[in-house]
């Protein structure tokens, strides 16, 4: 062990110091903070030194001159996170044969830092500097790191859910466990709904991951959801799209959702993510995986990849006062649209005569519930009897976005509107489970 | 009591019998049904006898010839629900000077039946069949039912919104102590918003109330629901818009929602509605109300009413594809927008253009999050940044469709673009609890 910084300015001791390396900080004033050393970025503010707790949380401590720093122990095997990461062609097998998963990265909070000029958060450039946030990663055994796209997630397209299913595809033909998607939240339930779609018989998991706050920031949940995502795409018997995040106030409970039913349901709470008409498909607290008894166990057969899809589609949520003309509008020129009505599915039927006149065309019109839980029905009131002549497919308890996700991929595979609603019909990856009887009950 | 049906057939027992009568129907295979008689509507189908249950709940026995009906306490007063209601120029205050209560109908399942020739629910088409589906409403005191609109509530459009508004407020002039409006569940949390913004300094509560089954149905919760919202009206010290529903399982709780945080958040079950971003205002149950510390109470100078709305707005929820230029004509010719974000309210930098060109035309542009719960905040992330750069004002943890709301009522009463936004920022009706800063957080 080093000794404490005796006269020395303490922050030479850090200076150049490997990130991994364990640092223990004594402040003048009695307090101390043991952890992992990350190397500052050059924003990260003057004689501020950062530390990744036993916790998982990352903490920048201000040291000043009477400060004392003390290293417990130095990474100094130079393949820590701070150095640059060796070239990779090959997995990253271990000697023993452990499995390797592969964490596919597309900007994001996860993979942000704090813009210390602006204070906003601006995405992570290369790999180093992903590792640099994630010290720990490679605990349970080898990671590799695939850049695939760099963006916060409000940029996200249809386009880039294709690219992203082909890298998730090519990388469990290259071997891997399983992998990982760190995404950022805004959009990363549409995300994990169009893997959903994309992919099917998995040989492992793909797990979605994402962070409230970004990975400088004390009160990151980035490295902890991380790591158990990395966990369960390593070790669980899992043939599914899911999406892993903080499930409440507990540093070690975390909720998997499956990618078709999940929803960001808080702006910033890092327990946001909530399943929809039911239970989360799977628990990993304190380490323990427990899924439900539906979870898709990993495929034996080869993975199949089908990521076509037409973006020629839109979500439009019906409110009153939406006038038909605009709607109508709205919809010119697409090949479907998803309706969010209200309750059971209605919209006012001021809207009858253009969605006739639009599926006459030939326009797929769905209906789900903005109500976000429960079945639409159109059997119920005579507005849904109404809807339904006129052509509107009721999907049961579809997720507006996840309906309006699946349709983009229909368009891309059927041309004929009768394929095409008899796929939005049918259950493809548990995003429908109630569907309406096609005749009225007795 | 009246024997039971000796050889003759049953259903003379009933023939003619006054809603509100006491009945106890024993079935020949061993199964008996004790509770008010309601009157059958012409489509309840043959041999069907309508129960209100003591629980609140409404059952339709099929009664065969070999069944027996018994008549409990027969109500021959002949002011029963069943009978024509007496016409009243006068409020009905009772002689001993109890307060009376108002029940404005909308329509809405409330206030509907089924047809049976369809399935399908309708509304109900006045006073004398409301009453009949409520025979004890005015067991607590004098109600006073006011139709006002008839229909559905997909069908409710803002200039309704004026009209309830107007209705509520002159009911209040003439006396009564609180006011429930009944109407449809599908947008009745926009109701209650618009109301929330149209009638301040409320002399007592105004307590919307709605069924998510029609009263003739076995488990209907029209009658409970209405039962507590009436009790309310008449007995709480409460100056504000409120909305009553069941709050879960019993049958004898019941959740009050501040009329600019709530949300139907399930399309069928009965406790759908749900307060965002917080508890709800307040609970009764078994017939004790507990108000949060917040809570308004009746403000005793002249109530404020100003109706005045401009319905040139609309709501616009962003997803990933939603292309620039169907969001701008979306938008075209309107002088405001509220969207739906991402997160802490992100769209696509793809929409930064049309949006300053929007602004720069006078057009306001405000920023919610879809997630539903949580704040906006333009300062965290570069996105956010630029938006707030373009012109776009984010409305805290406001609800999107209160926003919307809100909106329409600004844009009645502001002609300048600063006192439109002064207003939408400003808490009116307990709509905006967090609001970001105006400059970045140092």
């Amino acid at each position: 062990m080093a000794s404490p910084s005796n006269g020395r300015d303490p922050l030479e001791m850090v200076r150049g110091l490997p990130a991994g390396s364990e640092v223990e900080i004594r402040t003048s004033d009695g307090r101390s903070y043991r952890g992992t050393f990350l190397p500052s970025h050059e924003l990260s503010g003057p004689r501020i030194v950062r530390l990744k707790l036993p916790s998982g949380y990352n903490i920048g401590v201000r040291v000043g001159p009477g400060d004392a720093i003390a290293i417990l122990s130095r990474n100094g095997n130079g393949s820590g996170p701070g150095a640059a990461p060796p070239a990779r062609s090959e997995p990253p097998q271990g000697s023993d044969g452990r499995p390797w998963v592969a964490l596919l990265t597309t900007g994001g909070t996860i993979a942000s830092r704090v813009d210390y000029r602006t204070g906003g958060v601006r995405p992570a450039k290369d790999e180093a500097e992903i590792l640099s946030f994630y010290p720990n990663l490679e605990r349970e055994g080898p990671v590799r790191v695939i850049p695939v796209l760099d963006r916060l997630s409000e940029e996200i397209a249809p386009a880039d859910w294709t690219t992203i299913a082909d890298r998730v595809a090519k990388t469990f033909t290259e071997g891997a466990r399983g992998v990982v998607v760190a995404h950022g939240t805004d959009t990363l339930a549409y995300t994990a709904a169009a893997l959903s779609f994309a992919l099917r018989d998995l040989p492992g998991p793909v797990v979605l991951v994402g962070a409230q706050r970004s990975p400088d920031r004390p009160s990151s949940d980035g490295a902890s959801n991380l790591q158990a995502a990395t966990h369960v795409a390593r070790t669980a018997d899992l043939g599914e799209v899911v999406v892993l995040m903080h499930e409440g106030l507990s540093d070690t409970s975390f909720a998997l959702h499956r990618g078709t039913r999940v929803r960001k349901m808080h702006s910033s709470r890092r327990d946001a993510f909530r399943t929809r008409n039911g239970p989360p498909l799977g628990r990993l607290k304190d380490q323990q995986l427990t899924l439900s008894a539906d979870a898709r166990p990993s495929a034996p057969g080869p993975l199949r990849l089908d990521p076509r899809l037409d973006p020629e589609a839109s979500l439009l949520w019906f409110h009153p006062g939406l006038g038909p003309a605009r709607a109508e509008q709205y919809v010119g020129g697409l090949r479907g649209v998803i309706l969010a009505g209200t309750g059971l599915g209605h919209v006012s039927s001021l809207h009858l005569p253009w969605i006739r006149t639009a599926v006459a065309r030939g326009v797929f019109v769905g209906m789900t519930t903005q109500c976000l839980e429960g079945s639409v029905d159109p059997f119920v009131y005579a507005t849904g009897r109404e809807l339904l002549r006129a052509g509107v497919t009721y999907l049961g308890d579809m997720l507006p976005e996840t309906a309006y996700v699946k349709l983009l991929f229909g368009l891309g595979r059927y041309a004929s509107a009768s394929e095409l609603r008899g796929f939005m019909l049918t259950d493809v990856a548990g995003e429908i489970a109630y569907r309406h009887p096609l005749e009225p009950p007795r």
